[in-house]
């Protein structure tokens, strides 16, 4: 048998490098090719060379529109005229909204009554009907499934699912591409999708490529899973890094980070803040915190052991005038 | 005669389209060619087509590099050596110390005893030699051409010189190359270098193509003059956009927007803070009050009867953290 006759392994993971490639064709024309800075402050902050992934600059301000894309682009016809689901807050609850709005399917999302009014707005302005809910007394997840049986909706889930990691797996795709030789990849971990799709990605460009998550020292589960060898849930964490407030990891996205993800670093509150007033003023770049994380481990010396060329995924930019502000007092 | 013999008519002005074209092959691979950024949002907030040339992500943070490293690039091997001498508070401080730091050229910076720290501390870190002044008592010109005769330093001004306009010159003519379909270029003004440059390389480009200078109402010099048909000077300008505080044209930019500048439009100090906030927290795009005075206009609708598609230049992004946060609160 020659090689090109000798079958391609079946990989044991949710998603393959494959999938990520159809996603990213998916995306042609329709998410932004986010672009890739470097800067030599940064490197010389950093004590090794950085080239940082813009997902501030995505469609809906984060990264979460390539999942959001690559889900509802892959619901049957049925699917998608009876409509959509999701739970979320944050950069999720509008990625859905925008995708549904792109494709003219009806979205629901269901937000906490406390959501900030302009979260609000802009998701009800990409034309999603929003369900309040309680947090205190209300389960969300509950709740949209109940509304996603009784009308029929598919739940567009923030990171457990298969379609979701392979389209935030583009993000690290596409910066393979434009920066083929890098020696570490370093992403935040919330729920695992997008360094879940980040490790299929770059482990598929490179085997020996390092993997390296990164947590707020509040919200470690991922720290603590990789630790212990199971996947660990913890109290909702309080942590500035409001895209990373999560619990766990989700059962399709542990498993990929067991085998895949060589770390996950820790980075304080106060080095998440030094971060995004360094990209601020700078590098004129505005992120979120959580956008920050992995720029924070790199900036603090984190990532070095790693390698000496890095890449760095800046999740996200949606950011409240109120934290911003925060954040630049420390830098007076 | 043939059209391919005939003479190409002498341009009066200071500085011509070949000048513009040289400098830009002179800043390949040295200067960034800076990103131009479309968004949806932009558009519809300022009902028009709108790209925007980010020079804030232009080493030293603001256009100023260009004209900087042209003039430097320009002078003899023996003025190299000798040094050269500017007097600025400002991006044009930071960039002439940059450029001669590239160049291994002596640099002296006259700034203000009340400079802010952080400027001074960036400047001096470019390898500057740092000579204070007090602006109370002190004539910063005077003492600029006291040291340049004392010391045989050429002085690199900050817009009144053919090199400095040919260097300013190269920011449209790359917006250009990027976007040759446009009906209006739109750019700050201060002393005219950017504006006298955007004209030069946007009428070679299209010579029916309007070129818009825009200041804000307190720093209108330049829109009195256009009007009275003189070079009017006014008094020292309070206004937030600290890179426009200028008094007058130069004698080399004034009949360059006499002659090639359709109009001069006017932004209240509100309507450049609201493009701040609208530029940091939409588009995620840090820039400096002066940076935002352009994108102002074409948000406050006062680009529109110009035509449908503009291009409005972001001057720079070197703004103070405590000025950062007074334009943020108002977004609260």
């Amino acid at each position: 048998m020659t090689q090109a006759d000798a079958p391609v392994p079946i990989s044991p993971l949710p998603v393959s490098y494959e999938d990520i490639r159809a996603a990213a064709e998916r995306l042609v024309g329709i998410a932004h090719r986010t672009p890739v800075r470097h800067a030599r402050s940064f490197d010389a902050a950093a004590g090794m060379a950085v080239w940082l992934k813009c997902e501030q600059f995505q469609r809906g301000g984060a990264f979460k529109f390539r999942g959001a894309y690559n889900k509802i682009a892959t619901l049957s016809p049925e699917q998608r005229m009876r409509g959509v689901i999701a739970f979320s807050s944050g950069n999720h609850a509008q990625a859905v909204a925008l995708v549904a709005g792109i494709f003219g399917v009806p979205a629901v999302i269901c937000m906490p009554t406390d959501a900030p009014a302009v979260k609000v707005a802009a998701t009800r302005g990409y034309g999603a009907e929003i369900v309040p809910y309680d947090r205190r007394t209300q389960d969300r997840e509950a709740l949209a499934r109940g509304l996603a049986e009784a009308r029929g909706l598919t739940l567009v889930p923030p990171y457990n699912d298969a379609a979701i990691i392979a389209g935030q797996g583009t993000a690290t795709l596409e910066l393979l591409e434009d920066m083929p030789d890098l020696d570490v990849i370093a992403a935040p971990v919330g729920g695992g999708g997008l360094i879940a799709g980040a490790a299929i990605a770059a482990h598929a460009h490179r085997p020996g490529m390092r993997v390296i998550g990164v947590e707020t020292e509040a919200a470690n589960h991922a720290a603590l899973s990789l630790q212990r060898g199971e996947r660990v849930s913890i109290p909702a964490p309080d942590t500035i890094a409001d895209g990373i407030r999560t619990a766990q990891l989700g059962t399709l996205t542990w498993p990929v980070l067991q085998r895949e993800v060589e770390a996950v670093v820790l980075v304080s509150e106060e080095e998440v803040k030094a971060a995004m007033c360094f990209l601020l003023l700078r590098l004129k770049l505005v992120v979120e915190p959580t956008g920050a994380v992995a720029a924070a481990a790199a900036l603090a010396g984190k990532l070095r052991r790693y390698g000496g060329r890095a890449g760095v995924i800046l999740s996200g930019g949606n950011v409240a005038p109120d934290v911003l502000r925060d954040v630049l007092l420390a830098a007076e």
